[in-house]
């Protein structure tokens, strides 16, 4: 009955009637958060001995959860990066080490070739900063990787907020915010061009009996003399399945919005409640329009963490059990890295509503209401999670499929407790009450590219930006 | 009988009483000499109908190699890489394009990751620029590597000479020779200090009980402010199973050997005749000595195509047939892209010793004696390959004896002319032979990592530059 409203809504959406010619099934994309290192969104969950965390360095680990992910009906698995650690005063704080708040951290890049190998559906979205990577090594990277996943990749673009990566790479200091993002709009420019814009899509002939492999005449030099980045030459990567892989974009700030709105094709929302959501969603797509694109073809995802058991009392009871394990000093380090606001230094009474920072404005709006002392309590425990859903696994599926009616989001991006455990429980429990809603396919579908699976086509559509640069017919 | 000799001259070599200590069991070093493209060595022969190197874009391609390579008893996989390609006047040569000279070309270094999920003992060098990688992404992507595999992995420092490499990444022009092996001398010490000095290597507790992931105490930032870098920070990666990996280098230059007699750990030396390369071997383990190193410190490989068959006559006619796919345009463009020099421009009876350029000397000396209709002749053909040895199994195995015996050189570096065919051709019938002789073990050593199998330990040497920037105990 709901999904009837649903999809009346949803078609409705905006007028377009293009939506009415949409040819791909919609289902609730199912995205894995997850990071190269020992703890996610909640700090001090690494200890727990149900979770294995402590194992992030071996591929087994990480080849065990992609095909638990592929088989389970995940659509892609997201690997969050960032070359930063808490600073606190300039300095690394001991609890930073100590309950290792992004610090280990490994290359999450480097794992993707091992889990394409052993996967067959699944995609996998990872973080690359326009900030810190060359653009044309990071577009041989993705070009190559698009390669040996069968075009199953997403960029997920970021510019970097991190004052501690600026003096790892020796850099002067933040450049300013909207800076960063016009750095990031050139930079996307550049790596389209040599993307799209190097070899037609049948330049390459791997003739052997003619002795011809690529056709001379099909392959261009890209030339691009900015602002801040030069480049000429031939791309050295042949066209791969995606070209330009699937572009994610989670920044929150209007520039963020503004880059997201002409780039992204799928945009990690952040946001905890129902009514910031649905704000989030409908000005992303308003805003996508602006751009000339089809509102639709950005599809979002919000941060969702579940437990399903067989009673509501017994999952608010995990819940209590898993975030027992939260530490709050790390969690007060791990915050003042993403919004530059240290909890502790706050007046316990003041109103959060008033701090205004460079980073994470996001962070900070969703405690406006709130006191600095609730918002300490509050993020200690919960960390960056957006929404959590606690029920028998029917409860969760309908709470998710409220969700979606009720703010029209495209996904999640879920985020576990305890690994595997978190997975298994939301694989066993809420998939199959998914598909019985049909917000999931009962079959997962055969493999193709990611971008296939979301828009239909490999290639980025004619309104994306990256399609202006192809050459060829 | 040779063997005696061989190793009675080896412990004799400088008169080092170290080397008498030497625990490890000297053998052969084989490694696979590859490029994440169409050719290798000799252009044109990706036209082969028996060569699988138009399947270079898939991992299974490079999955079932690394396999057969780890059963056949080689050591390592070398993924040799330039950012660069051919340039001729200015411009991408047609032919190119047309013959895939070094273009199209993936990054070997995502390679590794899904090679080492499917090998147990095969370690994998590869190639990553002091020129165009920042230090810091570098340092973490290696260490990273080395978790992944299980300390499987080696870097093989290149300054990058290629033209076509500065215009695609927006520089100025070529760096100057010696000046780019200083930047690369400051980028190793950077490197180390990050690898080697900021884990002590018991700052890991992952006490899951006593609630410690690291000791503060033992984790340090590094420092550096140097003529070219500058960094400040804690490294991300914990201390991974060889810490610094292999250090493996390439340049024939007098600033590159000197590099290399203070960094490197693995040589790969060019150079077609035996009076070339003892004189190259002596002269490395000579330099490393002036270093304070052990001269044994410094394996070297040299490169070597083989094709074993039932007589020589037989394997003659096999080289003559893989030859005959040699394209003479090709090879006269990627001769340029190495040395500088348009060997079509050349006055035919012209002397080849007269020439001397930035680029590949070793490529111009290779042809001293010749001239340059000659050298033409030859690089057309051969390619870049060094040795080339055809025979019985048993033939090439007593020529391969007798080259270490009278070069000291420690192991070979293999270019195939087809995929999968000679290496199945050498591991079929060459490496039982090498056994016969003792110049390879009888039964392949269990999973250790590289290192341990090169000099019998994990970490770089005590009298290796990354020694000096350790921490802790």
């Amino acid at each position: 009955m709901w999904r009837r409203c649903f999809f009346a809504w949803l078609t409705g959406f905006g007028q377009h009637e293009r939506n009415q010619r949409e040819t791909v099934t919609r289902h609730l994309l199912l995205g894995a958060f997850e990071v190269n290192a020992l703890n996610i969104s909640s700090q001090g969950l690494w200890a727990r001995p149900d979770h294995d965390s402590t194992e992030y360095k071996h591929l087994s680990r990480w080849t065990r959860l992609a095909q638990m992910l592929d088989r389970g009906g995940f659509d892609f698995l997201f690997l969050a990066d960032t070359y930063g650690y808490p600073l606190l005063s300039g300095e690394v704080p001991a609890v930073a080490i100590e309950q290792a708040v992004d610090l280990p951290k490994n290359d999450p890049l480097l794992l993707i070739p091992a889990l394409a190998a052993v996967t067959e559906r699944l995609s996998f979205a990872v973080t690359s900063s326009t900030t810190y990577e060359e653009p044309f090594a990071n577009a041989r990277r993705f070009a190559t990787l698009d390669h040996l996943t069968g075009g199953r990749v997403a960029w997920n673009v970021v510019t970097s907020s991190s004052v501690a990566a600026t003096q790892l790479f020796g850099r002067d200091g933040l450049i300013a915010h909207d800076q960063r993002y016009e750095i990031a709009s050139e930079y996307m420019d550049l790596s389209y061009k040599l993307l799209e814009g190097s070899w037609e899509d049948d330049a390459v002939k791997a003739d052997k009996v003619g002795r011809v492999y690529a056709d001379p005449d099909k392959v261009h030099v890209v030339e691009h003399e900015g602002k801040y980045f030069k480049c000429k030459g031939v791309f050295c990567c042949e066209p791969s399945p995606q070209r330009t892989p699937v572009i994610f974009q989670a920044g929150a700030s209007k520039a963020g919005r503004g880059f997201a709105a002409r780039h992204a094709e799928v945009v990690f929302l952040q946001g905890s409640d129902t009514e910031s959501l649905r704000n989030q969603v409908t000005s992303i797509r308003q805003a996508a329009e602006e751009h000339g694109r089809d509102p639709r073809d950005i599809k979002t995802v919000v941060g969702l963490s579940a437990i399903a058991a067989d009673s509501r009392a017994e999952a608010e009871a995990q819940l209590e059990d898993y975030l027992s394990y939260a530490h709050q000093q790390a969690a007060r380090v791990y915050y003042a890295m993403m919004t530059g606001v240290d909890l502790a230094k706050l007046e316990a009474d003041g109103a959060m509503s008033e701090l205004r920072t460079e980073l994470g404005q996001t962070q900070l709006e969703r405690y406006a209401k709130k006191s600095a002392a609730d918002a300490y309590a509050d993020f200690s425990k919960r960390g960056l999670r957006e929404f959590i859903m606690l029920g028998t696994g029917g409860e969760i599926a309908e709470q998710l499929a409220e969700l979606v009616e009720e703010t029209d989001v495209d996904g999640i991006n879920f985020a576990p407790f305890a690994n595997p455990g978190s997975y298994e429980n939301f694989i066993d429990r809420v998939v199959p009450e998914l598909r019985d809603l049909e917000l999931l396919p009962t079959e997962p579908s055969g493999p193709k590219t990611f971008r296939e699976g979301l828009f239909g086509q490999a290639h980025a559509k004619k309104t994306h930006p990256a399609a202006q640069y192809r050459v060829g017919k």
